[in-house]
């Protein structure tokens, strides 16, 4: 049994110029009191999954375990697709069933990224170690709009597990699950083929190309142009290639955009050359 | 007596960019320590009294009773306009004397928007099951600057409230009030005659058209185009009207911006045709 | 000894489009669970160590004693530059050594700004009323990469702090600190030698001039045009110069962006003469 911590993340597409994250904080209090709510990003690009994906996998580790995490980035809300919660390594995520959670599924049982090709979820069995259920309302919410479960789904669910409920409590075993490839470049042939997969607020490029990969004295190939990898911001000229804090290779241009000067954003191609 | 939640929240146009909003933070826990603050969003359009109202509106409900609503959004600060705490249902507000917290106000003493008018608000008798006090400051903010009574003159108030404290050791009661028109397209002939209140982060034009409100098997012409009604984003093939989270109808373009696609914004004339 | 408040803000040009806030609030709440961590702002123009540090300077009074402000706009991260942190009033600041604290020294322990001169920082031997530590790593960050120190130096230090740690368990005593010129528009014959320094939502060009400085009946020159100083937005018909909030001098168009209207930014220069 794990302890709960008492907080609960938000990562949406939702924006900021609306209500829709401060509602879900209402709904959450409402339920659950004593919790604290901590805003990830509500500004994953709209509709991408593989985004809010990546930023989910780079930020959950950071909070103590026992803490829920909501994501909602979700084309298909309104549609068919499950309602998941899940449990693994004493912490909780919530969210639709199309990719967006997992950081919740162990690598080794992922599909793999082929060369060229673009994140795109497919059925996995879930691991043992993963509890996995697919939420079903039980009177619990009042009324489910066909528009926004966050408020009417995702957030009266997370405030149950917060404050200690069992996952069991919210529905059904899932048994499959939609899963993105692992976030890792292929190789094709002796070059790693990465694709840019955020732009931060920096103008940085970080691509799925991960450092551990990066062969010794290796370049990079982005927007045409051949950059070398530098230890620290500090030490490029100009643009250049980094091993950035969540241990994925960027594409960075101190001092302004690498995005502008390349005219670069997400889903742009870069290969590693050794 | 209302318990109170211990929960204030924050709707205002005062963007991200500035230390605003973390300084009435600031001032709300210097003398409230034990207080919560949620941002319902900080990005209502500059000025736009109207667009603010409306997110409130949409919002407040999902929060306990006992909670503190100050909204600010006052392009009349430093001249002679009242600022107003209300109590009404469990929940208090406090704001300027504008008509942004029309929300506070029973409906059925609220004007009526006239067809192709725009939303002004107009001075009405407040309605018995509303307290409302005009905040006058009595030595419990040091210093009042002329431009941000939101640092001085609403975060104190908001704070005594949260605190326990009753209205009326704010001010005296406020008489007539500022509001704006129950947000409800009107008929025009046989046709409902909406507005456009809000844009959210995808681009959906949200309108004043209530759900309930909708004829069987009606069209929306909304920036010269007929579109029929859906009911969830998945079932939409291009533009389409569909019921909102909010009970209002919204024009989208799922996977796109209906406002970047019809070249519409807030104002912009939506029209629903038996 | 300063009890501490349980707040820590933050303060930062990381923007909202990445989880870097979300993830340091995730380090704070892990090591220290019962805080309340306060968004000051995170879009502080990227690597403008003066304007984060004017921001800071207008905000931080505003909380209360024994709050830990966390400032991180760094454009030396991972270069030899030291990370500090300080205690002055009874306030703690964390963050690079390099002006963005400045708020925390003593305006007359600071350098003046020349006419014409943007804001440089210089070395400067601190007050003995600030006590001032570099910190150094000490086992308490598993691992510090060479891009983000909020997270893996900078937040773990705070929540030290903020947990009634002493600043001397961070490191030894500072020694000299570079420090920003204080916030004033110096003379320039008889005429004050302003520059704007922050940009604020509503397109308000907020300068360096204070208000306390302006002498009676003065003018204002910005963007070519001669400006009246009014006491409050209402006053004014168009653009116009008014005494912001934080008690400087403002350029303002009512109902628009004087920053638009003016085609100025950050940098630009502003005179008033009497």
């Amino acid at each position: 049994v794990t302890e709960r911590s008492g907080i609960v993340t938000l990562l949406t597409d939702f924006g900021l110029a609306d209500t829709y994250a401060g509602v879900m904080k209402g709904v959450l209090l409402s339920q659950a009191p004593s919790l604290r709510v901590v805003d990830l990003t509500h500004s994953v690009s709209p509709q991408a999954v593989e985004q809010g994906a990546f930023l989910l996998e780079g930020a959950w580790r950071y909070f103590p375990p026992g803490t829920v995490h909501i994501a909602v980035v979700d084309p298909g809300v309104g549609s068919g697709r499950r309602r998941l919660a899940l449990s693994t390594l004493g912490h909780f995520f919530v969210g639709p069933d199309n990719g967006l959670l997992s950081a919740a599924i162990p690598e080794w049982s992922r599909p793999v990224r082929q060369p060229g090709a673009p994140y795109v979820a497919r059925a996995v069995t879930p691991d043992p170690d993963l509890t996995a259920v697919s939420i079903e309302s039980r009177g619990w919410s009042p009324f489910i709009s066909a528009t926004f479960e966050g408020r009417d789904v995702f957030a009266p669910a997370a405030a149950r597990l917060a404050a200690g409920g069992r996952l069991e409590e919210l529905g059904p075993a899932a048994g499959e699950l939609l899963a993105l490839p692992a976030f890792r470049a292929p190789l094709l042939g002796d070059e790693l083929d990465g694709l840019v997969v955020h732009v931060d607020a920096f103008g940085n490029l970080i691509t799925d190309i991960r450092g551990s990969d990066l062969p010794p004295r290796a370049s990079v190939l982005a927007g045409g142009q051949r950059l070398s990898v530098v230890r620290t911001y500090a030490e490029a000229s100009g643009l250049a290639a980094i091993v950035g804090s969540s241990g994925f290779l960027e594409v960075a241009l101190p001092g302004g955009s690498a995005a502008a000067a390349l005219g670069a954003g997400r889903g742009a191609r870069v290969t590693v050359v050794p």
